[in-house]
């Protein structure tokens, strides 16, 4: 049995909460130690779990932690990134590794050359339906991928302080999907062409932000893709992706809580989707989690997201950026450079 | 290419108004005459299809027709069956051949020597997935056969008025299953046990008939099988059957109309079922026809529900009304003899 | 009751044929005439239905014929538009009025003024689950419109000589769902996004043609659309359009005939789609035809497709054509001028 | 906040187990001791969960346990739940009290004095879906009950050791539908009919049991209920409980976990059921325990089901047996007497 890897939690409000738990709940993993901005809430979550307290620095360089799990404010991710990575910690690092790409890509290249294993927190690649999707294209159950359509939809739009520090629809929301786009397909996104507008909470468009998008892409191989955005739905969280390929359809399809279906008159009535991003893809932080896990213990797995995923699928949100507000197709190369 | 099969159609009610669009629709027959108790409904049908109005009798002897097809009133059947019979034409006739077990068998006991072709109204086995389950089954595709569930729900109550010369339900609406419950499997009824009340239309109890019911029986083969009935459901048309056999289960459900999906809040509401029975099943009256009169023109056609099947589905209903008035298990060999 | 309208079918190819039928069928319409560049197929037609064999200029003339159905090929439909028009004839054109969007406005700014009743044959507006959805729409049970997400896929690769004479993926296949959008939405698309790719079949592309492709749009209203067109699936037909409003989602779904459920093992396998684009939509052909006669007749039936609204499509087609070519966002503007 | 119930747990095989991670879960519980027959299965189950081993008459009789879990082996049972009751603890006891009715009778008549609040072991009615169910019927929202259809169906012989100890599929597999049955209507069962074979395993007919069977009872309302119970499908684990009621159905379906559906051909493969009855029902385990807990809290939590609700399924269970032997329907008043 592998020794439990010690993590240091950085970062506790509502996301890094998640991962205490289930850095808790996880057979292989120990919750050492707890760092915030905000002391009060590190002891709070540090004591639920017993786990220390710490100072972030003070976590970071502890010789009784082996990981760093980032769950921070986004500003602060680059920076903690390369001390934990100097520091010679293992890193699981919530996404994006800076809101500038250019930020991003300098940290990168620092971060690279000290080898510590690091995975950027793309955690639905391991939704399990997602999962077995990719699973059909890797056996080739359907041949080659030609068409590829993602629905992103959200149910209820984030507070106004949120959008306005989250980069925008693309950044924020859209960029899961690059990533899982590119996971799924093993091919690269070349052209973008993206439409957007404030529908649902027109002042947004205040800050140049779009609640309802989208996005044509056509890939490296000639396949197309295809993803809608929208930040408010009226029915719940919708996230789907299926995949046409030469020779038929896999679809990772919405997901519904179970429940009674009523049949009355000339009606059915089913349970819905889910009410929220979270309660669908809550599952998929645990098995990100895990497979880090087997990773740093020398089981293979193959799949997780390095830093040079964050960089391209940050790379591809910025070619959708400026496809929208250019009103012309960009392609990811201009970006790359 | 066939030469057209002739038909005199016997009775112009509902039901064989509906005969009267398929024998005109159909490639291969021609309605050559219609005949009524009521000459002015026979007349209007004729005259609708360019038909011809006659007698009964002289219609079952003129020489210019091949076939008749008997949707009169119940009581009537036995005496048309027999007279058509002697006659030399093939017959396709409603079900039952008397509502009276015994006079039922003493007319087919008559008919059988004379060889004409004949058929019974059990249309329900030309029910498109009926008849693909059955190919599953044949195919063996799910091993043999252990636990039938069927369910046959109608959605509206009758008139009293059909319902007090109806027999009850199992011998008007439960017969159809008894007959689909042998063809499916091949295997036969032994044992019946049902309980039954007038949940609906209480005062149906007067003349001892239930709304709602529910059986169960025991196969020949040891397989057991289920059955719930009602005359009134609020939910649409309900007719299913699934057979679990040793490697699967295979199941011809409920059918809905296509239509548009809501998804709104935590709900979604999709298209119930059909609205009532004759909608879900009036293509397997065509198909009855079509398997017929392919019959007739020499190609084979297997399963053709005919004299005896009329007969042992009527010895099923029989034994299902004793259980329900004798509160006891009933065989069917009591009721064959 | 109303006097059946006399109807003279020009063409009989394959859907010259289903007119034909359809014409047959209806209660309130005669065929009366057939017209064929092939007289052979002309006649054939004509004696199955009971109606004469006529040439074009005769039938399009003819006192005993009140409306003729355009079905021939599509170099011919503007001549014989302008032709039936001028001869008071009330006409049901199938699409396109003219591949050449210049043409086809030549002919209507003649054939308008002479006020004769016209439908052009965008029969899916008349498929009853997008008539459902129009309702939801009209009603405003989802709210307004904001993402309109359509699938328009066929099962198979039509012949080359089919292609070839087609006008491309853009005029031929998705002009349907132009139509459809814009009549859905009561709005008007603004600017288009395309890209295409020949995998089915990269010959195609000799001749500039694409097999697979992806659009999206700006409706007027601000509102966003996509469509994904294949002309060949590897799992039969798929036609759906969903539209997300304001307070929930509708969807008229992929559409699959009845059949069997099979549970075995971890699997559970259903019917797939409709095996392809004719068995799905053949009933369109007849509700339309139905909506057209009895707006001849007087009654009021709204949203009949007309010489406006054929231009209208052919121009977001146009709009499609050069996105793809140009590889830029193109405006419908710039077509209309 | 409430304070911690301490729990003894005593049995910790399989399903002692479950409830061994649920009371460690819980956050108002504590697992304090855990007793076997087998000390060092306990001792291992304690050491995993921080808890003490016991010898079971010392952990009852502890004064820091509040409550015990009876999870051992059925024999034992009634003597636990005895002593338990007798030094004041509150009970949770996995069904059944005692395999014979008799001795079941004679326990239950000395707890119920002793007025210690004790749940059994029921916890299909804490299925989320089944509670929804129970909703719509306690408001009224399909009318009243009339037929209610059951299926218990499990995907594996279980070992031959087990059935020969189990009492039968009566007692073991269908008692926990003749409870739901009584707590969806609040009805009683008044009349049983049941037929059964020993299709899949035949030996198992040498010690009387079947592993197929069917029943129709009768409730005291006149309502009708139909229950079939297989061990072994060729196709997972399918529980499913539907209610027709005047005026619709609800019904608690299949349940299969999220997974990708294939569209190919003429087919859709979608997952299929749970794979066992273990991943369908393990969430009711701890939803029944946060019930009795909430209890025990003081806090109003209605349908736990208690000792009488035991005596009670195991009545219907035996009214069964009782058919199945007989071939006679069978009242369940003959049972209670």
């Amino acid at each position: 049995m592998a020794a439990k890897q010690r993590f240091a939690l950085l970062g506790s409000g509502f996301i890094g909460q998640v991962h205490a738990q289930n850095l808790a709940m996880h057979p292989d993993t120990e919750l050492v130690m707890v760092a915030d901005s905000d002391p009060s809430r590190a002891a709070a979550v540090a004591q639920r779990y017993g786990a220390k307290c710490a100072e972030v620095s003070a976590a970071i360089n502890s010789d009784t932690i082996d990981a760093v799990l980032i769950a921070s404010s986004t500003p602060s991710h680059a920076e903690l990134l390369l001390t934990a990575a100097r520091a010679g910690k293992a890193i699981y690092c919530e996404k994006p590794i800076d809101l500038s790409l250019t930020r991003a890509r300098q940290v990168v290249a620092q971060v690279l050359p000290l080898s510590v294993p690091v995975t950027v927190g793309f955690n639905r690649r391991f939704d399990a339906s997602h999962q077995q999707l990719k699973q059909h294209l890797q056996r080739g159950d359907i041949g080659g991928a030609e068409l590829i359509q993602m629905v992103c939809r959200s149910s209820e739009m984030p507070p106004l302080s949120y959008l306005q520090a989250s980069g925008g629809q693309m950044r924020d929301q859209a960029i899961h999907f690059f990533d899982l786009l590119r996971w799924l397909t093993a091919d690269e996104v070349t052209v973008v062409g993206a439409m957007g507008s404030a529908l649902a909470q027109p002042e947004i468009s205040a800050f140049g932000d779009v609640d309802t998008s989208v996005l044509i892409m056509q890939m490296a191989s000639g396949a197309l893709a295809q993803l809608d955005n929208t930040r408010r739905t009226g029915y719940g969280y919708d996230e789907r992706i299926s995949v046409l390929g030469a020779r038929g359809l896999a679809e990772s399809g919405s997901q519904s809580p179970q429940g009674v279906t009523l049949w009355q008159g000339n009606q059915q009535r089913r349970p819905g989707l889910w009410p929220d991003w979270f309660s669908r893809v809550k599952e998929s932080y645990y098995l990100h989690l895990d497979a880090f896990v087997r990773q740093l213990n020398g089981e293979l797995t193959a799949d997780l997201p390095g830093l040079l995923d964050g960089l391209q699928a940050q790379a591809i949100a910025e070619a959708a950026v400026q496809s929208l507000a250019e009103k012309r197709f960009c392609t990811v190369e201009q970006i790359t450079g």
